[in-house]
C-alpha cells in the first residue's frame, strides 16, 4: 500500500506504484485534464513519474507558478526543436523557464537570428506542438551523453560537471535534449507561442566566454491568454518609466556623468520635492526630527557598522586622500551616520523614542549590465529614518510606522497590497544575533502591530535579516505587477556595534532597539513605479504642473500671466501656453501633455477675472471666478485623511 | 633732482637722496609723526631707506594695512628679543606679521613655554620698547650670516637658500635677527602688547620636521586699542559658531564619520531647511528651475570640465569600481553636471536664459589642520545655480542676480557690505580665455549692473578668473569682521569645453554665456557666519524654534499642546516647557535659550483661548487671542520687501 498525502492533509491509498496523473484521476477527470505538472516530496517531476513509496504530492495546473514553469520549460524544448530544424548547425546550450516565459541560449555559429525569423519559428513550434507528443525523460550514462554532444562544447561542459546517474535526456517526437525534467504531459496543450526577442548573452554570463544569442519566448494554453499578454506588454512599454521619464522631462542619464547616476531635470526635481515635502510633513507630525549627514564617511565608520565587510570589495572602492593616510567610502547606507548622531546626545528613557529622518543619498556599485532606468541605479536617495526606542516602545513605534506607510500608499494610489512578516528560522536560531527574549518581543510586536492595523499578512519563517525581523509591503500596480515598497526592520545589531545606550528608569544603561524604515524605499525606484502605475497621470496634488493657461490670443497673455501668478501664490503650479496657435490645438496638446487643468482665457475672462476651466479627461467645467477655481482646486487636490490630524 | 610721485599723482622734487620720512616731513610734521612705514616703487621699505632715483612713494600710518604689518613685524622682533632674554638656549626660526598681530616660531629645546610665562614676556617687551631704539637693517655676507647662526639649524637652512647680496640682518638695541626689513621707525611707538597663545607648529609646516612652539602676539600704539581688541576677541569667542553650534544643537562632528564632515542635528537641519526654502522661493520667483544631480561623476566629466586637472591630485582620490575599469570622482563643483543637464535639451535663443539651481553638496579635501568648524570643511552644500544666456542677456541676468543677493542680505541682517568687481589685467590679456569682444561686453555688463543697482564698488584689475570677470560681495559682520559672501561669475570657458550651443535668431549655432552664482556661498560657511553675526539670535522668520509655551502648572499642559498644535498648523514652530518648574524659572531659562516668544498659559488663557505673550528682550506684550498672536507673529516675522512681488 502507498499512502499519498495531499496539500490539504488528506491521504489517499493506492495498492501499487502510481503516477501523479493517476492521483489526479483518482480525484476527478477534470483535475486530471488540468494537471500539467506535480511536486512529489518537494521535487518537481513529470506527471508520469512513478511514485513507489509513501509521498506528499502537489498537483499543479496552469494557475500555479510551478505549473507555468513546467509549461514554459516544455515550450523551451519546442523552441529548441524548431531552431534545430531551421539551423541544423546551431549549438544549443541552456534554456530555462523564467518569470514570464522562457529563453534558450543558442550559438548560431556563422548564422544569425533576426526578428523576421521569429514568425516561422512560432509557426513551426505550433505545428510540432499539435502533434501532441509526450515528453519522455530517461537516464543516460556520462559516456553516452558526452558522445551524443561531442560536437557541442557547451553541453559537453555541462555534462562534465555532472556525475554518472545524474544525467537525463528528454525526448519528444524526434527531438532530444539534455534535461533535468519537469515537463507537461504532452506538447498539445501549448496552443499559442510568441518569440519575443533575441539578444546577446555570454555563455555562463562571463564576458570572457563566447557570445550566444538568447532567444526569448512565451507560450500559453489559449490564444486569448497570449493576446492579453501582448496587450499588457504593449501597455507596459507605453508606461515604461524610461520612456515616460524622457517624454515628460523627469530625468536623464549622461554618459559623461556615468551610467546609473540619474540627472533630475526640472520637472523631475519638482516632482521629487513634492514627494519629499509630502512625506516630511507627515513625518514631522509623527514626531520625526530631520537630520543631514555627509555622503561619505571614514572606513572606520563602516567597519564599526559592518558595511565595509558587506559592501567593501564588491562596491565602489575606497576614497584615499593625498596625504594623512585617511580613507573614506561613499556611504552605502545612512544608518551608521544616524547612530553617530544618536551618540552626540545622552538620552534617558524619557527622551526616547528618537526618530531621525533624512532623505539620504547612498551609492552602491552595480554592474552596468544590471542597471535599469530608475529601478536599478548606482546612486539613490532613501526616504530613510531610524527610530531608537526602548523594547517596550517597539509595538507602538511599529504601529506608528505602519500608519505612515498606509498614509503614503493611500495618497499615491497604491490600494492593492499584502504584507510579508519575515521571522527567524526557529530551527536555526544561532544564525541570528540578539537574545531570544528580544526576538520574541520583536516578532510579537510585528505580528500584533500588523493584526491591529488589519493588514493582509503572509508569514515567512527564516526570511528575517540576521539582525532582526521585518515587515515588507508588496504592492500590485495597475498592470498587476508586484513591487516591494515600504520596509520596516527591527535591528539589534547596530545598537550593539555602536554601543548605543540610554539610561533606564532604574538608573542603569540599556540598549535601545533600532527600527529602519523607508515607506518609498528610494525616491528613484518609487518614482519609476509611480510613473508606470499612473502612466504619468499623477495624483492632482503631486502633478509637477497642475494647470496650463491657454490665452485665446496674444492679447490675453498679460491676463494669463496674472492668472498664473495668482495660482502660484496659492501654491498651485503650472504654466502658460503662449504659442501663437489655435485654441483647439492648444487644448489637444495640453491633453497629450497631461496637464490636469486647462484654463482658457479671453476677453470675458480678463474683464471678469474668471477662467474657463477644462479638466483633463472630463471636459468643460464652465467659467469660474479665479479665486473660486483656487478653492475648487485645493479641494480636488486635498490629501486623503490628513496624517496625524 | 629726484622726483617723488605720491599716490594722488602729485609730484615732489628733492635736490638729493631722501628717505620716506623726509618726504613725510616735507608734507607736514603731523604726517611725519604718524608715518610708520612706506612703500617705494611697490616695495615696502624702512622709513629711513634712502631713495636715490625718481620713485613712487606711499607713506603708511597705523591706519593702513601695510602700516599695521610693519608695526607687527617690528613687534615680532621685540617678542623674539624678550624670549631670548628669558630662554637664551631657544632657537629662533621665523616670525612674520599676520592679519591680526604676529607670531614667532621658536625651538625651546628642553624648555617649554606656558601661559603663565606670557605676562613676564609682555612686560619685558614693553620695557624694551620704551627704550625707543631704532631698527637698523644692514647687509651681511652669506659666510658671516652662516657663522652667526652656526648653532641654529633653522636660520642656517634659511640662509643657505639665499644668495650673497640678498641677506640682511636687523638690529635694535642689543638684539639682532635675520630679516628682510619693513620696520617702524622705533620701538617706542609700541605702547601695548599681548602674548595671545602658544601652539605647536612644524618647521616649514611639514610634519616630518621638528615641532616648534608658535608664540602668537599682538601689539598696538595705544593701550585703549588693545583693550578694545581683547573685548572684541572675547565677544568673538562668545559668538564662536563652534561653541554656539554645540550649545544650540546645530551641528556636531564625529571622529568616526571623519573630520570636516559635519553632522546636522535636528535644529541645524531645520535651520538649513528654512534657509533653503527661503532662497528656493525667491529663486522660483526669479525664474530658476531646480535640478538634482549625483555627488559623483565619471572622471571623464571632470577632465572635460578641467576640474580633474585642477583638483585631481590634491583632493580626494578617484573612486575605482570592482570591475569594468570605471573611475569616478567626488564632485568638487556642480557646474559640470549642470552643463550636462543643459545638453539634455536643444535650445533656441527664445528658450534662454535657462537658470538651473541646486543645493548641491560638493567634496574637496582639506588638510585636517586647515579645518575649522563649519567655515573650512571637506564637504559642503553650495546654494548653486548656473544661468545659461545669450551675450545680450548678460546685463539683465546680472542685475537679476544682484537683486537676489540684496534680497538675501536684507533679510538676514547683512546691511553693511561693499562689492569688488574683478576684471582682466589689461596688460596680460593672453592669460584669459574668450574673445576681446566678449570680455568687453561682460565687464561692461558687470560695471553697469553694479552702477544701476547703486552698489558701493571697488574695481580690481587682474583679479578676474581666467574664464571670466566677477563680482564679489564683502560683508561686515557685527564685530566689524569682513566676510566674502555672494559671488557672481561670468564663464566663457565651460560652454566652450562642453560645446554648449543654442540656435540664434539667425538659425545658426551660438555659444551661450554661463553665470555661476551663490548668494550664500555654502550653507555651512553661511550658517557659521550667521551664527557669529547674530550670536544665535536669528531673524524671527528663521529661528528654528520661534516660541516656547510655558504652562504655569501641569494642569495646563493639555492647553499648551493645543496652542503648540495651532501654531504649528500656521507654520510657526516651537515647543512646550513641560518641566515641573516655577514660571519665573521657566521664563529665565527661555530667555537664555533665545526663544523669541514665550507664551504663558494658565487658567484664564485656557478658558479664553488666549496666550500671555512675552517677547525676548522686550518683556510682556499682554494677553492675545491665540489667532491674533498668529497674525501678530506673521507680521513680525514677515520678510522684507518680498522678492519679485
Amino acid at each position: 500500500m502507498i499512502q499519498i498525502t495531499l496539500p490539504d492533509g488528506s491521504i489517499k491509498e493506492f495498492e501499487s506504484a502510481v503516477t501523479p496523473l493517476d492521483v489526479a484521476k483518482s480525484i476527478s477527470e477534470g483535475l486530471a485534464r488540468n494537471t500539467i505538472s506535480a511536486v512529489v516530496n518537494g521535487l518537481q517531476v513529470e506527471t508520469t513519474t512513478p511514485i513507489t513509496e509513501n509521498s506528499t504530492v502537489q498537483l499543479l495546473t496552469w494557475n500555479d507558478d510551478l505549473g507555468k514553469k513546467a509549461f514554459w520549460h516544455s515550450s523551451a524544448h519546442l523552441l529548441a526543436q524548431a531552431i534545430m530544424e531551421f539551423y541544423p548547425e546551431a549549438k544549443l546550450t541552456i534554456g530555462p523557464a523564467i518569470e514570464q516565459g522562457f529563453y534558450y541560449d543558442v550559438d548560431f555559429g556563422e548564422e544569425s537570428l533576426s526578428e523576421k525569423d521569429f514568425e516561422r519559428i512560432e509557426k513551426k513550434m505550433l505545428e510540432n506542438a499539435k502533434k501532441n507528443s509526450t515528453f519522455s525523460l530517461y537516464a543516460v550514462s556520462k559516456e553516452k551523453a558526452l558522445e551524443t554532444y561531442k560536437d557541442n562544447p557547451y553541453k559537453t561542459e555541462l555534462i562534465s560537471n555532472l556525475n554518472d546517474g545524474e544525467i537525463t535526456f528528454c525526448t519528444h517526437e524526434d527531438f532530444t535534449d539534455l534535461c533535468r525534467g519537469g515537463h507537461i504531459p504532452s506538447t498539445g496543450i501549448v496552443k499559442a507561442v510568441k518569440v519575443l526577442n533575441a539578444a546577446g548573452a555570454y555563455w555562463r554570463g562571463n564576458e570572457n566566454n563566447p557570445q550566444l544569442t538568447r532567444v526569448y519566448g512565451i507560450s500559453f494554453p489559449k490564444q486569448k491568454d497570449l493576446t492579453e499578454y501582448l496587450e499588457r506588454l504593449e501597455e507596459a512599454k507605453r508606461r515604461d518609466h524610461r520612456k515616460l521619464g524622457k517624454e515628460l522631462g523627469i530625468f536623464a542619464f549622461s554618459e559623461k556623468v556615468g551610467a546609473g547616476l540619474p540627472l533630475w531635470l526640472p520637472k523631475g526635481a519638482a516632482l521629487r520635492k513634492k514627494l519629499e515635502n509630502f512625506l516630511s510633513d507627515a513625518q514631522k507630525k509623527a514626531g520625526y526630527e530631520f537630520v543631514m549627514t555627509p555622503h561619505i564617511g571614514n572606513v572606520d565608520l563602516y567597519k564599526t557598522s559592518g558595511h565595509f565587510q558587506k559592501y567593501g570589495a564588491d562596491s565602489f572602492q575606497t576614497i584615499k586622500t593625498p596625504n594623512e593616510g585617511e580613507e573614506f567610502m561613499l556611504k552605502p547606507m545612512n544608518c551608521p551616520h544616524h547612530c553617530e548622531i544618536y551618540k552626540v546626545g545622552q538620552w534617558s528613557y524619557r527622551d526616547l523614542p528618537k526618530r531621525f529622518a533624512e532623505f539620504g543619498t547612498v551609492y552602491r556599485y552595480e554592474q552596468s549590465g544590471e542597471l535599469h532606468g530608475l529601478t536599478r541605479v548606482r546612486g539613490f536617495t532613501q526616504d530613510d529614518a531610524h527610530l531608537f526606542c526602548t523594547p517596550d516602545q517597539l509595538l507602538s513605534e511599529f504601529e506608528g510606522v505602519i500608519d505612515l506607510v498606509l498614509y503614503v500608499f493611500r495618497n499615491l494610489g497604491f490600494e492593492d497590497f499584502i504584507t510579508q512578516v519575515s521571522l527567524r528560522d526557529p530551527e536555526n536560531k544561532e544564525k541570528y544575533i540578539g537574545s531570544d527574549e528580544n526576538w520574541k518581543k520583536a516578532e510579537e510586536a510585528i505580528i500584533t502591530a500588523a493584526a491591529n492595523k488589519n493588514l493582509k499578512t503572509v508569514v515567512e519563517y527564516g526570511e528575517a535579516a540576521f539582525y532582526g525581523p521585518k515587515l515588507d509591503f508588496m504592492v500590485k500596480d495597475a498592470l498587476g505587477r508586484s513591487w516591494q515598497l515600504g520596509t520596516i526592520q527591527v535591528d539589534y545589531n547596530l545598537p550593539e556595534r555602536f554601543d548605543l545606550t540610554y539610561i533606564g528608569n532604574d538608573g542603569e544603561k540599556h540598549r535601545p532597539v533600532m527600527i529602519h524604515r523607508a515607506p518609498f524605499g528610494s525616491m528613484e525606484r518609487f518614482i519609476a513605479i509611480l510613473l508606470e502605475n499612473t502612466a504619468g497621470d499623477f495624483p492632482l496634488w503631486l502633478a509637477p504642473e497642475q494647470f496650463i493657461v491657454l490665452p485665446i490670443s496674444e492679447k490675453y497673455v498679460d491676463y494669463a500671466k496674472k492668472v498664473s501668478q495668482f495660482l502660484e501664490n496659492h501654491d498651485i503650479s503650472g504654466l502658460i501656453d503662449e504659442r501663437n496657435e489655435k485654441t483647439g490645438k492648444k487644448i489637444r496638446d495640453a491633453e497629450i501633455s497631461k496637464y490636469p487643468f486647462m484654463l482658457i482665457v479671453g476677453e470675458n475672462e480678463a474683464q471678469e477675472e474668471t477662467v474657463s476651466v477644462r479638466k483633463r479627461g472630463e471636459g468643460d467645467l464652465g467659467t469660474m471666478k479665479l479665486s473660486d477655481f483656487a478653492l475648487y482646486f485645493k479641494d480636488a487636490a486635498a490629501l486623503h485623511s490628513e496624517f496625524g490630524a
